[in-house]
């Protein structure tokens, strides 16, 4: 059901926005850059009001959901030369959808744990997160076409 | 590419064979029952040698995860009640591609935090993992022809 349907307009969970940078929207997701510096770690969130599982999405957005998630993770892959993607979708603290992309490396602060609760968060400098940002906003524009 | 062609066979990984009982196939993937009992706790993995991340599923398979992920999730979250369900792909430790599908309480052992590496895994009784893996393979298979 589109939002304009349900009467709902999607909006971003007020904790999502305090803990990340908007990247940009990819055709269904918003896609978030954590603030946390130990991890490049990115989020997406379908622009969908009301969703707190994957299994809620219809079956069109599943398709699309699927093709930006293995684009991303492909790319943060390709991006950072990881030596694994963690992918995750947990919502225990946050209701709101959203879907955890994590470069992982073998000499991370968390490895091989998962990377939540694992260490207190250590946000980006300012700038860098800034920079970041915007390589990151510059490297899912050009897939934007292949989401 | 299929396994026949690859030249390889899907074996499961002995790490999640000693850790889990076999509940069944759906048509891509093997559906495992976590032997922990703190949490309901079923695992996906796709029955093709060689895969270490979701992206390296080809476009058929891609379809194909996602809709047995959406089952199970679901029909995990019906049968338990479950406030949440966490799915996750992470492999740091098994690089075999495997996916978890987490029933979460607000009331279980390490809510709200994520389950990995939280608390000491806690087996069943013999006879009670029989049991639910008994179920879960009744339930599970009068689902298959909707995966």
């Amino acid at each position: 059901m589109s939002d304009l349907l349900s009467g709902a307009a999607f909006a971003l969970h007020p904790q999502l926005a305090a803990d990340t940078v908007t990247v940009g929207d990819w055709p269904l997701c918003r896609v978030l850059l954590m603030n946390e510096s130990r991890y490049p770690w990115l989020i997406l969130v379908p622009r969908r009001a009301g969703l707190r599982e994957l299994y809620e999405l219809d079956e069109q957005d599943r398709g699309q959901f699927f093709a930006e998630s293995c684009q991303l993770a492909q790319t943060l892959q390709r991006q950072t030369g990881a030596d694994k993607i963690n992918i995750a979708a947990l919502g225990n603290m946050v209701p709101q959808l959203h879907i955890h992309h994590l470069a992982r490396f073998r000499d991370d602060d968390a490895w091989p744990a998962p990377v939540w609760g694992k260490h207190p968060v250590r946000p980006y400098e300012a700038a860098l997160l800034q920079a970041l940002r915007e390589r990151w906003r510059q490297t899912l524009a050009a897939l934007l076409s292949l989401a």
